[in-house]
């Protein structure tokens, strides 16, 4: 076999694949240049996991890689119908964001229960105001996604003294399936989003979904924007059918500086980072050559995503 | 015996104590009245324990309570060796503040580590920045004061996967001695007071101690302001010795507009709020009434702090 060719989807910083030397042709491009190159390509690496280039480029003539992996979790900005029929293996980033993710949900849950960001307005304005805050153990929290970040939530809400329900769309032991969720959103006092992106689960968080919520319920979304009706959210908040909120993804991003999302009362915005932390672009970038040595080897990938599906499916 | 008069010196909202009608004469005083009370009380109650009017007041001529109670954990602001050396029994609100302020340094070392304040800034700017965060598992921490406060707070972050040292006046089974503190500090990347104040502690958080913490390190205060020296602090976050701090306890409380604290860059303030969750006062007062009762039976009671040493002794 010749020197496979790894098409790299870039993004700044580069990954760092110079193991990889002498194993791999490597070509970089662009969303412009990808139509283009994708004929040629083996392997296609989607290092900018915020494009939606894969989308675009890959229906049309040519061969098309045999493998295609995201270095994200979410595989919603990449899969078309073409894709999704194809033979082309796609893997994800499966594993790496789980606890980073948790701890962020963790963050702004005790900072929403502790009333933080009022406290550090009230510094702002050099004003000592005592507050009664909230505890937070013996609390309930649901969790839509079942996944490894969702199940990441849950233990570390758990370890808090959290009650925590998991919302999948196949219920097993420990998950609930989509028929349990009004009757846990009405009486859980925190409501986390990270399920993946898929019909099923595009605009869950609506109206009625905010209108089951108790009064008291706090709604935080680490998974996509598009689970979330933005307008419905901010009339939820607006109107007190829930007590408080955070996004840290939108429908669209980055958000603009227009957008009255960053000024609804009581919603916490902050830009797509609840995975990210220092060191998180080599550790994609070490996964992905692991799952290239693996491929290499003629040996079975891991994160092997179900096209039909939308993610990796688990236990 | 008569009815025991119980002299509460008062803080609004006043504390329920309905439970006691009949069982004792309940007299109220402010700070200016205490003095000529005291003599004719025969339990004291310390319910505005922010007052340091008992101090002032007990030194004096005429019969003492023979117990006197505060709904604080810390008795800083009552004890005069006057009242230390009396037979008098000193307890305090132990047990009723540990979970609540465990779960608000949580929310402080994940804010921090998450760069909470830093989102919520860009927010009110209308600014989309992407950053890394930290992830908290895995790291170090040094939690001084093993009593319950600083037993929960281990707890809760190690829960965290935190690795949590507790350092006591007393080394003993899973707490250092202060002789490990410095090495301790010079590796941790959170330092959390926890001690109450006496003598040992007083100022113990000084330049020095700054100065063998890492770059990376973070401190968190939430036992009272004089164990730190404010101006130090400052100047470590000032020179960068340390990358951030979390005071909610100052020298002086309330924190004066005036107070350079509020926007010394890098600290966050809170207004001595860490222990106070809805419905505080009512488990204060709660409490209070199940140790009367005691009392009331001649049983032992229990919280008896060691008036030496300034707190409850622990295990």
């Amino acid at each position: 076999m010749s020197t496979p060719t790894l098409l790299v989807l870039d993004a700044e910083p580069l990954p760092r694949l110079g193991r990889l030397t002498g194993r791999a042709r490597i070509e970089h491009t662009d969303a412009a240049g990808l139509a283009e190159r994708l004929p040629r390509a083996d392997v296609l690496l989607v290092w900018d996991f915020t494009s939606r280039a894969v989308r675009d480029a890959w229906p049309g003539e040519g061969p098309r890689p045999r493998w295609v992996h995201t270095a994200s979790a979410g595989v919603d900005h990449l899969m078309c119908p073409e894709l999704a029929a194809s033979d082309t293996v796609v893997t994800n980033a499966r594993g790496i964001f789980d606890q980073p993710i948790a701890e962020y949900v963790a963050a702004l849950v005790l900072a929403m229960a502790k009333d933080l960001p009022r406290t550090l307005e009230l510094q702002r304005e050099r004003t000592w105001r005592h507050r009664e805050s909230q505890k937070v153990a013996g609390g309930r929290a649901v969790v839509v996604g079942s996944g490894p970040i969702g199940r990441a939530i849950a233990r570390t809400l758990g370890a808090l003294d959290i009650t925590t329900a998991l919302v999948g769309r196949t219920p097993r032991t420990g998950v609930h399936g989509p028929e349990d969720l009004d009757r846990l959103l009405a009486r859980a006092d925190w409501v986390i989003a990270a399920a993946p992106l898929t019909e099923q689960t595009h605009g869950m968080f609506d109206a009625r979904r905010f209108g089951v919520m108790q009064p008291s319920a706090r709604f935080v979304n680490i998974g996509r924007g598009q689970l979330v009706v933005e307008d419905a959210l901010a009339q939820a908040l607006a109107k007190q059918w829930i007590a408080g909120a955070a996004l840290d993804v939108f429908e669209a991003e980055p958000l603009t500086a227009d957008s009255p999302l960053w000024q609804v009362p009581g919603l916490i915005v902050s830009p797509h980072m609840s995975g990210d932390i220092v060191g998180w672009r080599d550790e994609l970038g070490a996964q992905f050559v692991e799952l290239y040595e693996l491929w290499e080897a003629g040996k079975p990938l891991v994160n092997v995503v179900d096209k039909q599906r939308g993610y990796v499916p688990g236990h």
